[in-house]
């Protein structure tokens, strides 16, 4: 049974999710989730912090694990490199990094682009973005993987061809908790789609983002845009603003990635502009994700 | 002498700023400056430490005293209205409010414009910009009012005829203070000009400001953006953004109305676009202002 399982680990900046999977069928045996994300850990606490999360998955060691994300980072346990684009899972697969302390525990490399016009770095959605590709059986896509720094990546021929960073989700929490603004909306919970479609439409306003923003404080002041709808009247600015910012391209439609309240306010985003939309869980598209890239890893071990 | 002077005062959320002015010459003959903005001071305060600070250059109250800018508002001294544009300093002039607890004092109303798709509200930048006018000798302007909220106003027949703002100041404090991305340059003084052209240069980016603001990160990681140029770099991406958003209307010329240091920021960022720029200090049009605005307000006082 042993050889059927793997453990896949995303663990980011402010999150630890591993999942004990069966690499036969996909499916998720169990899960674990904790808030010790690479800020509440120092350096030396990774190994013993992981080994003890998953000690009673790993069979004595004999299940691999394989870890994703900011992990890999200078700040994370050990830095894995970040390979330029053009890059497929083969690469990946030929240049983890064994977790320093862990038996059979690999760090997934992250990706990056150095045009002279457009730098762009990338951790953990790479993973996401082929595990989508895998899950929806195509080789090409647009995929938009939302979140803190939102991540739109163009995939062709199964190898994921370049990308380009939006720092939509980081905004709206400065933007919220650290302006005039967003004073309104501190104190409460949700996004009210009534004030996100107000959003979306000024997102539209011909003078850009910096003033769209403003309306949530001229709206609230004279517009009725009530304390409840602020927060989601500026989701709807920024998430507008950032897909308004990526069309044009010649998407036939978009693979949203992420979690499903992301991916539904995504999908209205990119809807008002009649694109047509799939929806992937990000959790299920780290575990397709790192399945197939266990799958080049062991292939590529073997004489 | 008493009747040729006046009281000039700019009373926003973080400053208090007083002028005493010769209302022949326009010349200011001593100024007076605090951190008792709206945020520092209870409802009651406003009297007693507007009197204090005031009370050497009133001769016992036959000095009259203006003041502007967001003490007129719901959370300032006493309310004053905003009035819809077009409004020229006649209006502003005939609805003065008379500041409770203290003679010959008058809060100068606000501006706001309602329109559909366009909500917005300034307190204060009217009169720097009918004060910018009046210093120019001309009675039509593009002006910019740089700032946390920096205004765009258009003024013709010495009107204000609408306005728009844009969050570039209070934006650039979110980022850089409260994200990832600006961490670099915390504890740091100043704006590096080679950062500052380096981000007016990434406002181009074809992915728009979301983007661009995550290259302080993915340049500091790999393309020689050092700490020091990371603030630079932000506000170059900030005030590029919006200049960007205000151009393509017909201005021949922009009018800046700032403090030395932002109209220098704002004349690189519109020079970049080959638009001729005129400064002119946000104190010196406030003087210019209010004695403009003293003027209007007498002559509608005599029989």
């Amino acid at each position: 049974m042993t050889g059927h399982r793997l453990i896949a680990v995303d663990w980011g900046t402010s999150n630890f999710r591993a999942f004990l999977v069966d690499r036969k069928t996909g499916e998720c045996l169990d899960s674990r989730r904790s808030e010790a994300g690479l800020r509440a850990l120092s350096a030396d606490e990774f190994p013993h912090y992981c080994a003890a999360q998953l000690r009673d998955w790993r069979d004595g060691g004999r299940v691999p694990v394989y870890l994703a994300g900011m992990v890999g980072s200078a700040r994370g346990w050990c830095e894995a490199p970040q390979l330029e684009t053009p890059a497929g899972l083969e690469d990946l697969a030929g240049q983890l990094v064994p977790a320093p302390g862990l038996d059979q525990a690999w760090i997934v490399p992250g990706l990056k682009t150095l045009g002279d016009d457009h730098l762009d770095v990338m951790r953990g959605e790479e993973i996401q973005a082929f595990g989508a590709l895998a899950l929806q059986g195509t080789t090409r896509a647009v995929c938009c993987l939302p979140g803190t720094h939102s991540k739109w990546a163009r995939l062709a021929r199964g190898r994921l061809v370049g990308f380009t960073t939006m720092m939509t989700g980081e905004l709206y929490h400065a933007v919220r908790y650290h302006t005039l603004v967003g004073e309104p909306s501190r104190g409460r919970e949700g996004i009210d789609e009534g004030g996100f479609r107000q959003g979306l439409a000024a997102a539209r306003h011909p003078a850009g983002l910096l003033h769209a923003l403003f309306e949530a404080r001229s709206r609230h002041l004279h517009g009725g845009l009530g304390a409840e709808s602020v927060a989601g009247f500026l989701s709807g600015v920024l998430i507008g603003s950032e897909v308004l910012a990526r069309l044009g391209r010649d998407e036939d439609e978009v693979i949203l990635v992420g979690s499903p309240s992301l991916n539904t306010l995504y999908r209205l985003a990119l809807e008002a502009h009649e694109v047509p939309v799939i929806e992937v869980d990000s959790d299920r598209a780290t575990l397709a994700g790192i399945v197939a890239l266990a799958e080049r890893h062991e292939t590529g071990r073997k004489p």
